[in-house]
């Protein structure tokens, strides 16, 4: 399959889609030439993959080396980033060291964000392992840590040299990770291509029992959306935030339970369900593209009535997300289908949101 | 005085030389809008300068807010940076925000890189209070902190939107780190321009005595040599490194000794005589004129002697420098005078310069 083609200029890169590639060489040459490289994984990937990716890149460099994170969104923070700084300078790794991301969203924003920042930035190889971040995290450049007081709030727009996507890795994926990585493909529909969604309706059933070639299609289309929203917008100063839809709501479902109590494609599908509800009462969708789209999010086994915090505590977490402005909430919102808008609205509409969707 | 311009497309900035400027608003006219600006300086700046720098940026923002680090080199990790971090959610702060860099390079470094990070990238300004700053570290978009490993191991490319030199605030510097400063402007000499080296001998008196023309003209003169350099080279893939001189020598004297023991000019002074000691045993530049620099630098009362390390310590040391490739130490070296030129040298070479020198 050709690859999909990220067009940033000199930050250009192709993402590579199809069965089998993390074990081949192939899908590694042509990066960067380096002395040393640097596997960043989890101790639940780090057995099933890390074997295969090291004989992959071996002939690539002269040492491979590897740096295995405890796994969760709870350690997404400095102390275990600072493990991959740790392993970089006990091995003496310079500044063309390509680092390797081999895992889920949290692996690869940690690695992107070392990468970033190693010696002011080297080399890296994003190679996702999950449904979310071959569809979403692994493309497009965010990386970043948590910080106590907010999600994500450290990091840096940062491009990976390639993506490599096997969909292989996708068949070992527990069924709540494999359903949260759904919500992201699901959200390309409603913000950019109908046809899309109806594909994405007609082939739920496929794409929950992990056909490959369905499989295929989600993550190809879903990083061709990607790949056009992110080569008109890399920093996220306009269309880019776009791909936030649902991400809003997500975010303080995901802070007011606790990182890591959801999934955070678990919090987007259901936060997608209130943009939804408030795309309706701001006019922009009506009730039966709500009511499909909720269905479909249902049937990709998501939740989407949200944990009861409170109005107040809803709205309090969204203000001081890293969208909002000055104070101002800033929400995506669908109007027409298949287009979405940034906007604020009145916090009366959003509590009636609330009660509708909790 | 007109500005002295960086060139770097829209990345481009101004750095404004000048007495009074700190304290005056029309020095930050022009700068993008926001509702909240955060003066990040240190506990001894912050007496002396902090209220006149809020006080000329009130009018531009909405609040002004202050985060107060310790003061020091050994400060200059992530602890430390995690105030500013915390300053910045604590008090809502959104993508907007404007930081100000007030102080030395330590508290530029820290908050370059806080603003490099913040949400991925929030504008900032550097207002640098020593002769150091004002010369080489505010300017160029260098943002890191060290790590117990290594200095600058962590950090970010991000340029500021302005530099604002008020050379007032030299008065107030202790001698030693005004001498410090000076081994960064003398630096500027042996790279890129001998009229420029012919100038600092004459007038070396008048800057110890911090005669405000001869500082105007040494801080300016030097901002247009980096400028030039940086706007070839922004992240040092090539020429840039010349700006090193000094610095492989240097940085292995402040990491044998602990950070903090010398300052970093006084380690880059030190280190630019064994620079040149190298310089003349590859054949690069004569005897007179290592003796006259090294002259300048002792006028400068600069050390010109290094710590007996030892040079089997000096070596390992020099092997984990960021500079080095695959273990391969990389000098800047003079050749001719007036130009520089980065290679490696023969361990048996160095380990002469060292004992020259040492």
């Amino acid at each position: 399959m050709d690859p999909v083609r990220i067009e940033l200029g000199e930050r250009s890169y192709d993402i590579l889609v199809g069965s089998g590639l993390l074990g081949q060489a192939a899908s590694y040459a042509g990066l960067p030439r380096a002395a040393a490289a640097l596997i960043v994984t989890n101790e639940t990937v780090q057995p099933l993959y890390a074997r295969q990716l090291r004989e992959a890149i071996a002939p690539h460099y002269r040492t491979v080396h590897e740096a295995v994170l405890p796994d969760g969104e709870k350690f997404k923070e400095w102390q275990t980033l600072n493990l991959v700084f740790d392993a970089l300078l006990a091995n003496g790794c310079d500044r063309k060291t390509v680092i390797y991301a081999l895992g889920g969203g949290v692996v690869g924003d940690m690695a992107g964000f070392a990468a970033a920042s190693y010696m002011r930035g080297v080399p890296f190889v994003q190679v996702p392992t999950t449904l979310l971040a071959q569809v979403d995290s692994s493309v497009g450049g965010k990386t970043a840590i948590n910080h106590p007081l907010g999600k994500n709030m450290i990091g840096a727009f940062y491009q990976p040299q390639r993506v490599v996507c096997d969909l292989d890795t996708l068949r070992t994926l527990p069924p709540r990770e494999f359903s949260a990585g759904l919500a992201e493909v699901i959200k390309y529909g409603p913000i950019a291509d109908l046809a899309f969604l109806d594909w994405i309706e007609a082939n739920i059933d496929a794409l929950l029992a992990r056909d490959v070639d369905a499989l295929a299609h989600a993550v190809r289309r879903s990083c061709e959306i990607k790949a056009w929203v992110v080569g008109q917008d890399e920093r996220e100063s306009g269309l880019r935030a776009i791909l936030n839809f649902g991400h809003t709501f997500g975010h303080a479902i995901e802070a007011g339970l606790g990182y890591g109590e959801w999934l955070h494609g678990e919090a987007v599908g259901c936060g997608m369900v209130m943009a939804l509800q408030l795309s309706r009462r701001l006019g922009g969708v009506d009730d039966a593209f709500v009511a499909r789209v909720t269905r479909l999010i249902e049937r990709a086994q998501l939740p989407v009535r949200g944990p009861a915090l409170g109005a107040d505590r809803y709205l309090e977490l969204m203000r001081v997300d890293k969208k909002a402005e000055g104070g101002e909430i800033k929400f995506v919102v669908i109007s027409p289908p298949g287009r979405a808008v940034v906007q604020g609205a009145p916090d009366a509409m959003v509590r009636d949101v609330l009660a509708a969707c909790t």
